[in-house]
């Protein structure tokens, strides 16, 4: 049994979610299939996050167990053939220790959150951005992002379906920056809790359209209440965008 | 009667491109639908340029005549209520003077066309971009781009449905750069032919896969012949950006 280390680009719109499921297609279940389709036998595939329905994928990290031999160029122009036409792409295949693991050895994960500020409906970035009509104030949403860096219990900022064990996260990076009609959020720590970047933005764009202080927000991180959320964000802007190892 | 100019937004993957016909959407027809709905009277709508089927466009500039009374802003606001759910968005509505036309007022036209270059499939840019698998030499194809700027009879690029009246024009900018995976060609003119910029980027990938040199690209200049032609990039590249007044 080999293990391969893979780099996965995905486009969110056309699946509920990363992780496998009975029903619907995912990326995990795309990508497994069409691994045993080649190797003859499963070839269990794991990543270093679950994305949900609709978060798109820059560069997912996952690995492959196949028993077959292969080099890594031909498994990953085999995959990337049985994957066609659904938008997922391996972008890169290496061949890793088997005690390596895509998700238990992962010391840190960043996303990217893409916000279309503009009064007009979205044409090409429809499902690929959130579109906020209401002016947002990017400078003050950056201050406020800050009042969430470094080691909190995040559970105002938890999905009730997280099954995390435990809700104290360190948040390495959350900053906001305005390009023209965009805003990038970018946010990095070691681990996210469920529908944490989303809940995040959710309550920075209260901030940015004037309804939140950065005050409101430390209230809603110290309350340790999912009652406290301002809301959660879409997931059509959510990218994951690197695991570092 | 009163004349609006429009910034348009539109995805082109879903139109048979601008102009009105009379089997299939297309973004002048679906503008001019709204339009007429709202105004309850035909409202005609010209543009700077006719882009085809699969083409988009981030700013193309166009004109509307509506009989009705209507500030820019409810204009504007009816137009893309209107146009929803179709991937056309107006970015901005002014009055103009009854003499100012979007297509012969017009003394500048832009483009931008995206290449991506990489083996993996295209996913999030699947339809927006042109999947170039061979690597190509962007430096080289910015050499071989300014053998086509300034005065030339551009016969070689023009597709035999052109309807310009003559095959001579002057090609303002003509540039290839790179950046990571994606090649980005940005051509300017007074107006183009028919098919133009994609003749020119199909012959520059040629160029960037080292088939052809930059002698080639003035000798198939020189030639005044279609048949000269390397060949057609697709559709899905090329984006409108800017109409100049």
């Amino acid at each position: 049994m080999t293990r391969f280390r893979l780099t996965v680009e995905f486009d969110g719109r056309n699946f509920m979610g990363w992780q496998r499921q009975k029903h619907g297609a995912t990326i995990q279940g795309s990508i497994e299939e069409a691994g045993a389709s080649i190797a003859g036998q499963p070839t269990p595939v794991m990543a270093a996050g679950r994305t949900d329905a609709g978060v798109h994928g820059l560069a997912m990290t996952a690995h492959i167990d196949v028993a077959r031999e292969f080099t890594p160029f031909r498994l990953m122009e085999a995959l990337n053939a049985r994957l066609k036409p659904r938008p997922i792409a391996i972008l890169s295949c290496e061949e890793v220790d088997p005690e390596w693991h895509a998700r238990f050895s992962c010391i840190g994960r960043r996303y990217l959150y893409r916000i279309i500020n503009r009064r007009p409906p979205l044409t090409l970035e429809a499902g690929r951005a959130w579109h906020v009509i209401k002016p947002l104030d990017a400078d003050a949403m950056d201050v406020a992002a800050k009042r969430l860096i470094g080691l909190h219990d995040f559970t105002t900022f938890r999905s009730v379906h997280c099954q995390s064990r435990s809700p104290v996260k360190t948040l390495d990076r959350l900053e906001v920056r305005r390009n023209g009609d965009e805003i990038e959020i970018i946010a990095a720590a070691r681990s996210f809790l469920h529908h944490q970047v989303r809940s995040m933005v959710g309550c920075l764009v209260l901030v940015g359209q004037g309804q939140w202080t950065a005050d409101d927000m430390t209230t809603a991180l110290e309350a340790c209440n999912r009652a406290a959320l301002g809301f959660n964000a879409p997931p059509d802007g959510l990218y994951f965008t690197q695991a570092v190892y």
